[in-house]
Formats: C-alpha cells, structure tokens, sequence
C-alpha cells in the first residue's frame, strides 16, 4: 500500500525518524533509566519497540493504558503516575498483578487515594510530590505521613514521583537558555528530594521529554518521557536532537484564488497548543473538518484539488488520541498499521 | 444505574434539556426546513429522536457518517456537506443509493469534485457557494459552469448549499446585537440566491445553530443546524432559546489549599474554542488527563478528593467525537448509553 492510498486524514509515523529517536534516547537515558510515558502515543506496537530499546518499564496516564499495556504483554513493571479512586478499574489492574501478568505502582497524593488503592488489593505505590506544577502531588512536608499511612496499610511504598511540567518547556518562564531551564529543573527536584528524605524508597520519578538530559544531577532515578518518540511543534521549539516523526496526512478538497482546505480539521489535531503547522503556508482557519491555509509568499507553489499535504501537530498527544491507526511510514510505502490501541478511560 | 457509578470522564446528556431543545428547534423549523447536521453529535440514537421531531433529512461531514446513518435506517435524505475525493467511500456511498438503502447528495465545488462524484456512480449533488467564510464553495459566479458540467455528466444537481460560518456568532464582527448579525447573514445569502439563480433545483441549504433564526427572508429552503441540540459554552453567548444539554463528569482525584483537579483533560475536551466552564470556578490548567480549577471566591464551597464534578465543554462538536459513549441521564439515573457511533473517518 502506498500512503497515497490511505484515506486521510491519516496519522503517519515515519519509520527513519522514528528509530533515529528511539536511539538517541536510549543512548541518553539507557535501560530503566528511561520510564516511556504511553499517554504520548496510546499504542502497544510502538510500545513494544521502546521495551525493544530496553526501557521495559512504563508509565501510564489512566488504568486504561495499564490494562491495555498487560493485555499487550508489556506489563512487568507499570506505573500508573496519576490519582485513580475508580475501584473497579483499580481491582482489574491488582487482580493482574496478583495472577503475576502484570507488576503495578499507583500514585497516589492524599488519605482518599492511599487507601483506595489499599481497599482495590493494590500492593505498590509511589508518593506523588508536586514540584511546582498546580496539579496533582502532595506537599513535600506531607509526603512522609503519607508514606506511613501506605505502609500502615500493608502497602510498598517504591518511592516518589513529581512532574516539574511548569517548566518542561522555556515559555511559561519566558527563559532564553536551557541552562535557565536546567536550574529552575534543579529548584522543583529540591522539593522532591525533600519529599524522598521522608518517605525512602528506590525509586525518584520525573520529567519529561523537555528535560530528559537536565536530571545528571538532581537525584532522579528514572525519567518519564513520552512525546520525544513522535514529536511536535511545541516540544520542536526547544531545540531537541529528536526529529518530527508524526504527521497528519490530508488531502486538498478545495482551492480557492488566496488559499486551499484540507480535511483535516478540529477532530483530527490536537489544538491546545494552538493550530498545526503547515510548512510553506499559514493557518487561517481550522473547523471540524477542514483546514484552510494559504501560501507564504508567492514562491511558494499552489495546491491543486486531490494533492496531499503532511500537517504537523501542535500537540502530539491529544493529536493521537483522536486516531484509530497509527501508519508507519517508509518514505511512499506503508510498513504497517499500527491500532492506538490505549484510547479513552 | 446511577450518574455517580459512571466511570469518568462520562459525556451526559440531560434528557429534559435534550427534550426541550429538540421541541424548541422542531417549531421554530418544522419538517425538513431543518436538515439537522449530524457531526455535532456523531450518534444515531440522537439523530434518530431528531427524526421522531420531524427532521428526516440530514446533513453528514464525512462519508463515514452518512454510512453510519445509512446502517442505522436514517438514510431517507443524507447531504454529505462537504467536498469528496476519496472514490472509495463515494462508491460505498452510490452502491447504497443504487440499492435503495438511502439517497444521497454529495456538495461540489469544483471539476474535481464533480468528477469525482460522477466517476463514483453518485447521482445528485449540491453546488457548494462560498459565502464568506474562508474554507469551502466555489464563487458565485462561478457555481452556474459547476452545475452546467454536472448535468452533462448526469448528475441531478438539487440545488446550492452555502454556510455563513464567519458570522455565526456575534465575536468575529464584534457584533453588538442579533439585528445586526442578520443584516450580515442576509448579506452572505444574496451570494448564495445569485449563486442559485445560476444553477436552478430546489434546495438552497445553509444557516447554523447561531443564525437558525435570521433564514425567513434569505430565500434559504433548509436550515444545517446541528449544535442546537446538545450546546455549549460558545454557542450559550448568543442567548439562544436552547439550554446545556451536555456535560462531562468528572471526578475530583486530588485537592490543594487552592485548587482541585478532575481526571478530565485535553483528551476528553475539545479545546479549539479555549478552555471549558467549571460553574463557580477559574480554571488554571488543562493537561493531557487532568483540569485544575480554583473557586471564584471564598463563598464557593471547596471540592473534597471523590466529589463529582459537571464540567461544560466550549465545544461541543470535537468534545463528543473524544468519547465512546453517550449516557443519557434523568437526575441521579442514567437511562440510556448511547454510542456515539459516527466518529472517525
């Protein structure tokens, strides 16, 4: 099949790109050193070639992933790094782990989340820290009485994770430099350190694919990155050796005299980070199902009726989540199609 | 079973607002002078109670939906709104219509796409006008050659459809009040009437949730509204005679002096028109699987970790295409979950 045959919009992943970043990752963060994040890609296939790189440890936004990542066979060491209260989707998940399918660490941040992974049959979890972020995590000072209670509780308590997702990029800080980055990096991993002091155990969980390399010195023991493997514009702007593997395929189904549409519209791309980039052009418009774009200057060539234009995502992760099949990709073959097969709750 | 045993986040529907907006819509535009439009909702089951209203023509944006309405014996009268070019799913559109399953039109706005629809076996089409807005629909001036080369073709061409999406709301024009968004709508369909004196047949189709109301004197002979039944944050602006049938619940998973967060993020909300409404609240962040949100002030009660939360989306048409399922709700009870079957492509 070429990918000229598939119908758009089509999510494709090209396969070059895709391995250069599976490689340059695994070179920096080797092993368990590196904890994929599956949110980013909702997809046990590509999965499994992360844990071919030798990062057989995951993390997990929902216990949808978790499930879907035991089904799949990659369930020996799956952190769900998020606050569940849900008892039967917490039950699913230690009915596993009890049959030895699957080894399972929940998060959890308060009483109410500690003990509903103790009532679930949950047997490992890690003390969610914030750092800085106004989301989920206790405050450092809290985290050790928490950790008594899981303890009390029957529970292991692995360690603590915290996510410095304020500062995961330059811009909320308006930063010029990734040395800036790296020391506010430094300053949230305090608070978690401090967090750790109280609590013990192995395990120091953070970060992303916006400060993988800035944790050499902040007592991290494993990095949770997940968008690096596919990429985006957002993550694109601070200038990481991972390269744009995703794009959105679409197909031109009208051409007016300033600009041309693609069906490729609000249901196809994720737009919190703002609209997808169309190289060579800017967006005017994006509605339901449709794209309108029109050429930068006049170099730049029209578009005609039936050409195929390669969009690239503001936003991988939501981008993904609104597709049924991932496409590898080889230039104009497709290898394969890949089911992201970790979608909804 | 009861709305505090979904699993969240859940997308509800209230049934007696669901009742009241498909009884204010059937008198305002009986019978098919509404051809209600199917991607707001993606869910045969609701298009259905739109067709016990009367409405038993629809509008489709995708192939897939007009198959998908086609399964489910909604076929009678379907517009697929939109330009197509993929021949496979026109054939799958024209073997249907040959067999009498349904009847279809297919919107052209150019050579190529009434090509492709002749080429596909499709019969009958509408000359897409555009009338503003920035995406599809050929000039006026040029719809008249359009319809020309469709009958020598053999196609039946059963009309012209033009959607005034730049001025279905108030904000792009900074419009102070409804009179005024109906002179600018009565603009906007002077070019879709010269447009039809060029091209002849029945059908001039067009008007949204926004202008259902400012049709009467536009020569317009069916209304494409398709918000009206569920709304949303955006659409409320225009003090419409429709109330918030749809929410999405969540559930808070942890709580800070001055916030809480609910496991209903980016994934779960389609964001394009910002972020959504917590009645009483800001909202701070919106992440890949969680909002944070903070009361107005220190009269609103603080959220506890377990509390549910009822969250309205600034849009509804990219929030229901996120979710597998519909609950349609009573008070406390669910009724009904419906699939939301026509997502995808």
């Amino acid at each position: 099949v070429l990918v000229d045959d598939l119908p758009t919009p089509a999510l494709v992943v090209d396969v070059g790109a895709l391995t250069a970043n599976l490689a340059t990752m695994a070179a920096a963060c080797p092993g368990n050193r590196l904890r994929p994040h599956v949110k980013a890609h909702k997809c046990t296939s590509l999965a499994r070639l992360q844990a071919e790189h030798g990062h057989t440890g995951f993390t997990c936004a929902t216990p949808r992933e978790a499930l879907g990542m035991a089904a799949a066979g990659l369930g020996e060491d799956l952190l769900v790094a998020n606050e569940v209260l849900d008892l039967r989707r917490l039950r699913d998940l230690s009915a596993l782990a009890d049959s030895h399918a699957i080894e399972v660490t929940v998060a959890v941040d308060s009483d109410a989340t500690v003990r509903a992974a103790a009532t679930a049959g949950i047997r490992q979890v890690l003390i969610d820290v914030n750092v800085g972020l106004p989301r989920c995590g206790c405050r450092p000072t809290d985290a050790g009485a928490l950790a008594d209670l899981a303890r009390s509780l029957g529970l292991t308590v692995r360690g603590v994770m915290g996510y410095e997702g304020h500062v995961m990029t330059l811009e909320p800080l308006q930063l010029t430099d990734r040395m800036a980055q790296a020391e506010v990096v430094a300053l949230a991993m305090d608070r978690l350190r401090a967090a750790h002091d109280q609590v013990g155990g192995d395990v120091i969980s953070a970060g992303g694919t916006g400060t993988y390399d800035l944790h050499e010195h902040t007592g991290v023991t494993e990095v949770q990155a997940g968008s690096y493997v596919l990429m985006d514009t957002h993550y694109a702007r601070l200038g990481l050796p991972f390269v744009q593997a995703l794009h959105v395929i679409g197909t031109v189904i009208s051409v007016a005299a300033h600009w041309a549409v693609a069906d490729v519209g609000l249901k196809a791309l994720g737009m919190d980070h703002g609209p997808p980039l169309v190289p060579g052009h800017r967006v005017l418009v994006v509605s339901d199902e449709h794209l309108t774009f029109s050429p930068d200057d006049d170099s730049t060539p029209r578009h005609r009726v039936g050409d195929r234009v390669e969009i690239v995502p503001a936003h991988v992760d939501p981008t993904v989540a609104m597709h049924e099949t991932l496409w590898l990709v080889d230039g104009e073959q497709v290898v394969e199609g890949w089911p992201v097969d970790l979608r909804g709750w």
